[in-house]
């Protein structure tokens, strides 16, 4: 049953019809203003308004999913934080008082706390999405990260979050992380993905020093070693070194593109997510936006992987979706563009001489 | 009477009371996240809370002031659009069809439409604010485009707006203008100021082609040979290349900083006004902040004059104060961030092992 919806949400997942693209172009152009010059916040509005498929698209109901889980590899000491913080944020997601909070209230988003694998027992608590797929990862440095199994849920718990978010009518979804050791997952999938060296794809995280990143190097290189995983198989790299959170990140994007709503990535770790949602369904790639360019090392390459171009260069490197709102923002500005701007002919304002 | 109102307010334009500064910081160090991973938005929150000498400094009223005016140097042909533009756009900014006014509305800002220069008789035009100094510039290939007391009533009527903004009670002010011909007039001081080559400072404005790109070298180097403007002496330069507008901006900007308000540039037009006004009073500088880099080929030799990092790459060429809105909708989400997230203490959230 479980495996069903993965199967069948996955190959629902198609290119945008492009057919409408043209219209779109066309009245950009006829507003006043000189063509193309408001940029990249022209192309977001494109992009946006060709995945809606409507030359007047709507952009009103944003929400940024924050896809939590713990990781083994935090035992080897790669991050300057000590794991309990993973599930102390998650009191303070709740409560609003997180950077993610802060931003999605500036821009008027809703914020989606989803656990799929602290290791900690929240029992009902209130606002917390439950999606626990297990405790923890696996310390990959010695044994597999979860199973397959675990992998495919870890994804699903990401499509069933992002399904039932369309269905309340979501016009666009950020997708961001927390879980301390993450950004060591994040750099296990990425080298293996886009076949860089570790030394390349691995930064400093949460902001470990010197001998801390050389650490962390060491140990996701002898990671890679030990459990080989395969290059083009998405759930074996899952299953060797990846993330749960990460998995349910891969999810979201493809049922959010199933559904023909456009995600937003945030910074290293989600973009780690959305490789995976790549190998899995190559379509998906076609309804993201990378919100930022992250400090974080590796980040630049998982970018240029997937062929994105990030709106921002803020120098971000936080997570939990707080790049994602920054960059909605932006899209939402170039939607509204396009939606209320007067035309030449309707303005009365003469065209150019050329 | 004028010119004291210029010298008065000139010279009441101090450094910000950087006392404050290590207070800010420590609040920033104290929000749960790791210290500076919201980079350049802590950065731009800082110097906000800096001028505004709060660490929780408020930041509700925004208002974009656009300035309009008209150029004599239009007679060459060195623009895309006839000169009727600029008349036409001040209609469409007053029904709120123009690029600003969208992202004004995007970001809750309000739009002040000031006509310092056009070459239009608007007589009572209700939404207008009317600081006519004369009607459009004279053709600098020629002649000079104003004269000296043109040029300080210019900047007198851009301090005269900002402070009656100040006395409304705005938190930050955002300087656009619109004027068909005013990227050559940019050119002109852009490159005497940073005594570059007029080549490497001249970029295509509203969209000429190369022929017209020459054609516009040209027209400039021959108005900085005919009228040798001072590098040293803004009025000088004002009067023999300047625009109307951009003399307003630079007034704008002494306006404000004169009462602590911090000022977001637009693009490279904008950023000439910065030129000038930094060159009147180098205090200035201390209250910008830089929007956008500008897709115009000199802006970023006038951003490195001035020491400004722009905020956003997004390609923009437009003006209006467009880049402006999207700049100070990062400013107000990094006050957000420093006004309202929580503490460490406050969260129960361990800190760093470091």
């Amino acid at each position: 049953m479980e495996e069903r919806l993965f199967d069948k949400i996955l190959t629902a997942v198609k290119k945008p019809d492009g057919s409408i693209k043209k219209r779109i172009q066309e009245r950009l152009d006829n507003l006043t203003k000189p063509p193309g010059s408001l940029g990249r916040l022209e192309e977001a509005a494109l992009k946006y308004a060709v995945i809606r498929g409507a030359v007047n698209p709507v952009l009103r109901r944003k929400t940024i999913l924050t896809f939590v889980g713990d990781h083994g590899i935090a035992e080897e000491g790669v991050s300057a934080y000590p794991k309990e913080v993973t599930r102390q944020m998650v009191f303070n997601f709740l409560r609003g008082g997180a950077a993610v909070n802060v931003l999605a209230r500036h821009i008027r988003a809703g914020v989606r706390i989803v656990d799929v694998g602290v290791d900690y027992d929240f029992g009902k608590t209130e606002g917390l999405i439950s999606k626990k797929v297990r405790r923890g990862t696996g310390n990959f440095l010695k044994t597999p990260a979860m199973t397959k199994k675990e992998a495919v849920m870890a994804i699903e718990a990401g499509i069933e979050t992002a399904i039932a978010e369309t269905e309340c009518g979501v016009d666009i979804v950020g997708v961001g992380d927390m879980g301390i050791g993450n950004s060591s997952s994040a750099a296990g999938i990425t080298a293996v993905i886009t076949e860089k060296p570790v030394e390349e794809i691995t930064g400093r995280g949460t902001g470990i020093d010197d001998a801390g990143l050389r650490h962390k190097i060491a140990v996701i290189k002898s990671a890679i070693a030990l459990h080989k995983p395969k290059q083009d198989d998405p759930i074996d790299i899952m299953r060797k070194v990846g993330g749960l959170e990460i998995g349910a990140i891969a999810g979201a994007i493809i049922g959010c593109a199933s559904r023909k709503i456009p995600i937003v990535l945030d910074g290293f770790i989600a973009t780690a997510g959305a490789l995976i949602a790549f190998l899995l369904n190559k379509n998906t790639v076609k309804y993201l936006f990378a919100s930022h360019l992250s400090k974080e090392k590796g980040h630049i390459a998982a970018l240029r992987y997937l062929g994105l171009k990030p709106l921002l260069d803020l120098h971000l490197r936080l997570g939990e979706g707080t790049g994602a709102c920054l960059a909605i923002n932006l899209i939402e500005a170039g939607v509204r563009i396009l939606n209320e701007m007067a035309t030449f002919d309707g303005a009365g304002v003469s065209r150019n001489d050329l």
